[in-house]
């Protein structure tokens, strides 16, 4: 299973997977979620993927050579596109070719063809954007009001970030945020594992942000971990109990 | 869509279940999910349930009047089983009836077979236990280390569920706790509704406890939904953000 959130804020956009893999509970690897494509000062783009890893992997490998036909105009790659929503276009392109490679033989095979996607950056000349794609190769932007992509085992660590968000804050803050959801997902899915990787873009800069890998025993992140435990008791004790009078 | 959860601790169990069903979101109901079986005195018993609605209407019914066999002696029903072990026995062997006399014709017009429920009591003679039950009639029973269940839209509220539950909780306090989790749920899913139903169960009681049914506009309710917002945004804010340097 996979843990993947991508966030909108004022600040810049902030991305987080985990690297847990499993084909049965019995084996389970470690592989990087999260891929950046960038042309420094050009373009950034980063993308995230749940699901089957043998998809995931064949899109991100087609997406960089991916074409989509324009008319009398050079194809559109992810490389030239002039918005991401063209940059998107591509991502479905990709995806919908690794349907036709693979997925009759998945559905001969039993297997769904299941892999979903969080992909966003900025292409110089327009803002910020963060998308949501689906294994059909459609997909949906972020908003105002959705201003956040989860994919993978979404509903555990969703609470918080309804709870916590706010497009004011800090990189500093989001990554405790980020960190906050993804403990709640691992304290409930134990195929959720870490290490984390955590991707800050600053919003125009137009190339990679601060990366930082966060490893089994980070101290940051266990004291988070523990630390918000007790915060909750802390907060459930301070809410009155219901009275049965 | 249902939120149901069922708890054990030591001075009883608690059961909440929500009341919203619905045939897409054009069409959304108001139906009690708990019911409860009793003699008082002799045996106390509670039903919740989750999935297609005929299906759980179906087996509450019928397990009023299911049996099983049990070879010489009189066949077992929940009205006269020595244990609830054998109690839910039958239930299971109820579900399986309604399998056999829907299932196909449902599996025809492409539903699944989706039943799943939460059956906890007391029979004379025994201390109180807690079932969940799958489709197919199996169940599994709650221990010390798994002292509650869950059916229907489970995950959003599960995080304050681990983090919060204590077996020596008060009734008050677990019901504040259910409630929160339940706050977490309707927050993240539409489909899961008030009034909620509310069954305090005494250890040993062995007759109906305390009913509440909370309603939409219930203060409680409210104030502990908002309150809760709160807690968790200073929680959250007293935690130390991450450091980038």
């Amino acid at each position: 299973m996979t843990y993947c959130v991508g966030i909108k804020l004022d600040a810049g956009l902030v991305f987080l997977s985990d690297s847990r893999t499993n084909a049965g509970l019995d084996a389970i690897s470690t592989f990087r979620k999260m891929i950046v494509y960038e042309k420094p000062g050009d373009r950034f783009m980063v993308l995230l993927s749940a699901g089957n890893l043998s998809i995931s992997q064949s899109v991100r490998e087609i997406l960089q050579v991916e074409k989509i036909d324009n008319g009398d105009r050079p194809p559109i790659t992810i490389w030239n596109a002039e918005s991401l929503f063209d940059a998107v276009r591509v991502l479905g392109s990709a995806v919908r070719r690794v349907y036709e490679q693979d997925g009759p033989s998945l559905k001969a095979a039993g297997v769904d063809f299941n892999a979903s996607m969080i992909f966003g950056g900025q292409v110089k000349g327009e803002a910020m954007r963060l998308f949501l794609v689906y294994s059909a190769g459609n997909f949906i932007e972020a908003t105002r009001e959705t201003p956040f992509f989860q994919v993978g085992e979404s509903k555990y660590g969703k609470p918080i970030l309804v709870r916590a968000y706010d497009p004011g804050m800090s990189f500093e803050e989001a990554v405790k945020l980020l960190m906050l959801s993804f403990d709640s997902t691992i304290k409930a899915n134990l195929s959720v594992g870490l290490p984390l990787d955590i991707h800050l873009y600053q919003a125009d800069s137009l190339k990679t942000g601060i990366v930082r890998r966060i490893e089994r025993d980070d101290a940051f992140y266990e004291m988070i971990s523990s630390g918000w435990g007790e915060a909750l008791r802390a907060a459930f004790d301070r809410l009155p109990a219901y009275s049965l009078d």
